[in-house]
């Protein structure tokens, strides 16, 4: 053997689940030399994580592949609460809408972890040379804290081991989530045909077994599940506790006269536990089971569940008691797995800014509300943006801060509702009125709405920082991190009357407007992709009025000067629209004026492509799909506005027309000047 | 050399353009055994025809790659009209719809044709082990005439030979429709990355070079373009003339200061002639351009253009002349041609059912209404089901006359509209309402809003047969073939008034049903993929109601019974859908009802998979998706009725359900009999 290899990269994730993969993604959009390891030799194939929250569905929408997600998954439209009668026989007490209406132009669905694995693969295939590096483990990690706060050093080393064939092959038992699969030929069955090149990679991986090598890292993004060997190595750790709840799972193709078979349902039995219905793709259902079974391993407080004295045979018999008199069985037991509820969120979510956790390596929790990996990929989605950005030098390193004072109160939030949730849940429903120790369906049907929105993921709202211009709320961002003081921020505070609808730190929602050149609708969320870029959108309101017209005129002379933030942070030598896209909502009729009317800003012109067509919308009614009513949607009014979108779609900004300098204030309590 | 190869297949396809493509692709749906080649030695990568009209994508949609095709094209949705005012100044003179609303849940489109190609290779590889055989040319073809009317026999045997590489590239100016490239670095640049394999298989050509083979089919279709060399084969030819209009071609990024380069738009000129503009994907737009030369080949009539005379700069030039006083012109130009507009159809469109043409092989017509490749695609998608259902045994092969008599009308019906529309769009504007000579520009978008229906596709009604249930009229097949006469037809009539809105001809419109089981809506097309199989839809109104549930238990138990279409049709060693599905849509609301209020016949049960919940539909409100009213859109009455509905998604009939024995005796009409 030759010298150990030593190489260079920005970027080093560990771990390749849902959220190492949005991780790489990003990385991919932006540019970012990236590498990315997972010491399994494939990818996931069936079971495990599968519910899809609204703001996943626009989030992989953004990044491309929305469309193949919401075509292939299961969709659940409706939620039914079934339970005893008062003559003890089982129910539907009631039913609603699994997704509240007018939450998101999605709603929840389920597909199996293997194909949305898939679609982050394909994805990072089309648009860049990273690929998993699989069967590969880290196994040292050092950090050069002399030089971390050094924008260009490389201050993370780590080594990496490349696996045997046998080494890289889950075990089943410790693949994640304590999943095991039924049997081989199962396990296999699973593969669809783009899987293929995925099993036959595997049977090379000893050509290199036992091979190590040396990552030089700017940044190092730990994804490697509950039991984190990056949480290990940085020294961090998780807090929190674990319940008696014991919970099955099993991935059936049910046989059963329950009607709501193919609903959502939560049933509630008079005193045999509790069942939640997930009813999946391809005729699949998850069923998630309370059990009876208390053995523990060890006696003392906290101890786990003896999950060897639980098999599909004991957890379909329990099934069978909760749901009596129907009957439910299989004959297509596809996974399952058993869990006992835990409740846990890590103390710090980096070191120095430079070593991150994500996911499962941060925060668990349970499974039933299929929080788990919707809440994973959104880390690594509200991390992404900003560490390319920091890479590529746009950005100060200081916004890196607001990873943790962001995300770290979001699984905060995520352990309290799960808590309350879990145990409204696992609850003995109440026999009537005077029975205070039962779970009151009424009460559990409030829960389930009040969470609706929460498990939407549409309604995180991210505290005041650097990059979220609103008034300072300390409890908004729980244990009071404040991510950066108000003087960093220059005080910049947004006037959210000028849009109520549009809440500063939330993510914006969509509605459809038309494109002024060619009366396509769109919807708003499909004109941010997610490539990095900020996006400041201006509602210059009805431009047919003289004084709006002026107002948007003024607007974009502001931009397109020599010190606007566009001229400042805009590196000369690239695309004039690197960094800010510049885009315009306008309420005059379509029909009236044509983008001729707007400020060249907003239709720029090339000498090869001719005026650019996409900057230029409009609220007005279309052909064939309705009228968004996007200005009263967001509540702005006549007098318009501008507002600043994150490149994660979150807004950041929400101000007048009359201060055009504000978005300049904005960018530069972050941003790198690029003017040399 | 060894002997030459003799091979035996069900379906030779020769040319793989889109008509072919849909053959192939249906053959891969219904798992017939197959063979697809082309001279050519790769697909078509840029240029070419590009309108998808709303009939073709909902055709590829029930194929599985709608989606794809919407979502890469360009909508359109505006048509607008130019001409000059009473000033003689250019100005819009009016806006409409492109695609009328309400008419399909698509609008018209536009993308290359090198895209759609790629959706139907991809489609076929993924259900069938068809490949395109390119380079691949036929050299003789003959017909034993003896046995044609034997469905099992092979009569037609083709013989095959490879090409070389330099024969199999394309010459350009003979690739189709007269296409030139503007050099060969542009042609390479438009590969996108799904297509790199296909370049690469372009340079192995030369190792089967020269190889010949014998092939035996039972059936041969000709998709092989305007020169078919399978319609001089078969002794077959075009019928029809030649205008004295000469149109350029140009797919160009335009740079230009025309408002509505993004809009499809018609200008006339007051006396430079017409421009079609069609904005297209990627910052392209096809501008077809009427020019002035008159130039020929030859003296005598019908004599063609001299195109060695027509370059790109003569049609911009032009195309400047008619837009003035807006500017256009390019730097990007990706494709280029010109065309006479020419308006034939073939006398035959086949030889004793054995040799089929379809596509440009037997209609040509001008290109700007984007009907040909529509037109084509449609003829195989007619066609390829009634192949597939003679090949596998199930429906006799009379049913096969009914190509020729469905497909034959709507291609003179396209010449009519053609030349009508083609007149209308290259004379020169009136001037005022004294000059008759002119073309009135209301009489232009009267023409236009009429035909909208007419290229939409939607519109096409087939006439009377043994497949279509309704009284004779022979007009309505034009020439007056009758593809079967009324003794065959056993004369079942449908009872029409029982949904007037459902046509017995037409394709079945779609609208938003929810599934009874987990109450998610689907376009009721979506239910009607394209898999060979028969639909037989029952509307049974309010089933809460007894007396229509009483009806809709007798009809079950006529499908159910022993001498049923089911059972006489249906091989009893196959799937019990494997040629017919039953599905329910009912009117009682959503929530009173479940799965099991139905008869078993709609809901089968299966030992390993349960009850079949993908069959039982409501016309009821949806959660996020309106209301679509189903039975109001049809027109159907309390008293509900029964809908067959072809593999196409053409209604064969409509009728009561008192007389469910009615269903049998129609398909009696041209079914084999499975009972042994």
């Amino acid at each position: 053997m030759g010298p150990i290899k030593e190489t260079y990269v920005d970027v080093l994730i560990i771990g390749a689940g849902p959220a190492g993969l949005m991780m790489a993604v990003w990385m991919a959009k932006c540019g970012i030399s990236t590498r990315i390891v997972d010491k399994r030799g494939t990818k996931v194939f069936s079971g495990q994580a599968d519910g899809l929250q609204c703001r996943t569905l626009e989030i992989m929408d953004s990044l491309g592949f929305g469309h193949r997600a919401w075509r292939e998954s299961n969709h659940m439209l409706e939620f039914c609460m079934w339970s005893p009668d008062e003559a003890g026989r089982l129910r539907r007490s009631d039913r609603i809408a699994d997704t509240t209406p007018g939450l998101s132009r999605f709603q929840q669905a389920v597909l199996q972890q293997g194909r949305i694995e898939r679609f982050f693969l394909d994805e990072m295939a089309e648009c860049s040379d990273i690929r998993v590096e699989r069967a590969v483990m880290p196994t040292s990690l050092t950090i050069d804290e002399a030089v971390v706060e050094d924008p260009d050093s490389y201050p993370i080393v780590v080594a990496l081991r490349h696996l045997t064939e046998e080494e890289a092959t889950p075990k089943h038992t410790t693949a994640a989530a304590n999943g095991q699969p039924v049997h081989d030929g199962l396990f296999r069955s699973n593969l669809t045909k783009d899987d293929t090149a995925e099993m036959l990679a595997l049977s090379k991986l000893n050509e290199h077994a036992g091979a190590e090598q040396i990552v030089h890292a700017k940044y190092v993004v730990g994804a490697d599940g509950a039991h984190s060997w990056t949480r290990r190595q940085i020294g961090l750790s998780l807090e929190g506790d674990s319940t008696d709840y014991i919970w099955g799972v099993l991935d059936i193709v049910p046989i059963t006269d329950f009607p709501d078979i193919r609903m959502r349902c939560a049933i509630h039995s008079a005193d045999s536990g509790s069942i939640m219905i997930i009813p999946r793709e391809k005729k699949l259902v998850r069923v998630y089971v309370q059990l009876t079974t208390t053995a523990k391993v060890g006696d003392e407080a906290g101890s786990r569940a003896d999950r060897s004295k639980i098999n599909p045979d004991i957890i379909i018999a329990e099934a069978q008691k909760i749901m009596a008199p129907y009957q439910i069985s299989y004959q297509t037991l596809d996974w399952w797995t058993a869990y006992q509820i835990g409740q846990r969120v890590g103390t710090q979510f980096s070191v120095h800014e430079r070593v991150f956790l994500a996911g499962d390596a941060v925060h668990t929790h349970s499974p039933k509300a299929g929080q788990g990996m919707n809440v994973s990929m959104q880390d690594t989605f509200n991390l992404g943006w900003k560490i390319a950005s920091v890479v590529k030098g746009q950005t100060n390193r200081s916004i890196l801060k607001t990873y943790e004072s962001e995300r770290r109160k979001v699984a905060q939030d995520l352990i309290t509702f799960d808590h309350k949730f879990s145990r409204l849940f696992s609850g003995r429903p109440a026999k009537d009125d005077t029975d205070t120790e039962g779970v009151k369906m009424e009460d559990f049907k409030d829960a389930f709405m009040k969470g609706n929105l929460f498990v939407s993921g549409t309604s995180v709202n991210y505290g005041a920082s650097a990059i979220v211009a609103k008034a300072e709320d300390p409890s908004a961002q729980r244990d009071g991190i404040d991510a950066l003081s108000g003087d960093e921020r220059g005080c910049l505070i947004s006037d959210q009357a000028l849009a109520p609808g549009l809440v500063v730190g939330m993510r914006i929602p969509s509605v459809k407007v038309l494109s002024q050149a060619d009366a396509r609708p769109w919807h708003l969320q499909e004109l941010l992709p997610s490539n990095g870029r900020w996006r400041v959108l201006v509602f210059p309101g009805n431009v047919q009025d003289q004084k709006q017209a002026d107002r948007l005129t003024s607007v974009a002379n502001n931009f397109d000067s020599r010190d606007s933030f566009v001229a400042r942070f805009t590196a000369a030598d690239g695309p004039i629209d690197a960094v800010f896209e510049l885009l315009v909502v306008h309420k005059a009729p379509r029909s009236a004026v044509t983008i001729f009317d707007f400020p060249p800003v907003f239709r720029r012109f090339s000498d090869v492509e001719g005026y650019d067509y996409d900057k230029i919308y409009v609220d007005d009614v279309s052909y064939h799909e309705g009228h968004g009513n996007i200005y009263q949607e967001f509540g702005i009014s006549e007098e318009g506005c501008i507002v600043v979108v994150r490149p994660d779609q979150h807004v950041s900004y929400v101000g007048s027309l009359r201060k055009p300098e504000a978005v300049t204030q904005f960018f530069s309590g972050f941003m790198v000047s690029q003017v040399k």
